[in-house]
């Protein structure tokens, strides 16, 4: 499997923390934003939120800071969100329809445009406005709605079977909401979402600082 | 407000991936794991294993690897997951619902023992086993229930005055799912489960790796 490995990682990750604190400052009317403003807010240090916004090519001017309208347009333009993209969630359960009530996700032009499921209770119904379709459907939704991304949230005993069905029909990126670790053709891209890992953050945590 | 900052973050934020491999070959029956094997099962370098491992104390043995028994023991006992955590669900909605219904959590001796909304429709029913009761009681529930962790789920307009309400009647961890960085006492540990990141980075290999 060809290993799809981001330099950076830590900093991309908080790229998105730092997107909603200029997006604030803009509605706010400033026009300039410091460096040490944004590391306040996020509780970083100076130097890390300046090292992480070079990352998208935008430098602060000296005793200026960073242009609130550019450094927003850097950051999108970096991540992409300055481009529409589609995708489907897979598994209208509890967390399926809580990520299609995600109103965070449509900001960053991230757009749900279908459900699918094999429960046939579910199949026609709307959550927060987007359809399920069964899973027999994908291949023709995708060519209708073109969408290649999809959003996992089956059962685990399910998840491989389900993605290997998503990455036949056309399916280019995964977004993977099960903890199984999927096993894939290497031009799948797939990013696993593990909240086990954001349990670890806050048990060692607790544990140091308590 | 105090900073709760960790060394490592990206090391401990792997740890569960490697558990969930390690506890898998016990099953299978192995006494002995490699860090190579870890590796390629996780698409990590094996040095980067072996760096995150030795986090937790343990190390390999030549030829052999990690035992792994000892291994599952390391690093449960550093992330405190060999120690049973109680915690609460505040906001009922789909995502409330969806983590009420999370095994994996309860594999990490973390149980969800309660459930708040402020919605009266929400209140007295159940969800997954857990019932739900009206935040006004959380003063009691928690002297009744003894839980200090609340994960937050609540809409964002009414995050930071739900955790103030949590921090009064004493809370002491917050795993934070609403996109709020909420401001609090400094003893109060937050953890923020931000989505928009994993977002991030698969935004970031699609555009790199498509």
């Amino acid at each position: 499997m060809k290993q799809h490995k981001l330099l950076n990682l830590p900093s991309i990750r908080r790229l998105p923390s730092y997107l909603q604190v200029v997006k604030t400052a803009m509605e706010e009317g400033k026009e300039y934003i410091s460096g040490t403003y944004i590391s306040q807010e996020l509780e970083l240090e100076a130097i890390q939120v300046r090292k992480d916004l070079a990352l998208t090519g935008i430098m602060g001017r000296p005793r200026m800071g960073y242009p609130v309208k550019e450094l927003i347009n850097a950051i999108e333009s970096f991540l992409q969100w300055n481009t529409d993209q589609y995708a489907c969630v897979v598994g209208a359960g509890n967390l399926g329809q809580a990520l299609l009530g995600f109103n965070e996700l449509k900001k960053h032009k991230l757009h749900i445009v279908a459900a699918f499921d094999v429960d046939k209770s579910k199949i026609g119904k709307k959550f927060h406005g987007t359809e399920v379709f069964s899973l027999d459907e994908i291949g023709k939704k995708i060519k209708e709605l073109g969408f290649n991304m999809a959003i996992l949230t089956v059962p685990q005993e399910s998840a491989q079977e389900t993605a290997e069905i998503l990455a036949d029909n056309g399916i280019k990126a995964i977004w993977n909401f099960t903890n199984i670790k999927l096993k894939l053709p290497s031009d799948i891209i797939v990013q696993q979402e593990d909240l086990s890992s954001g349990y670890a953050v806050l048990s060692v945590k607790m544990a140091r600082f308590s």
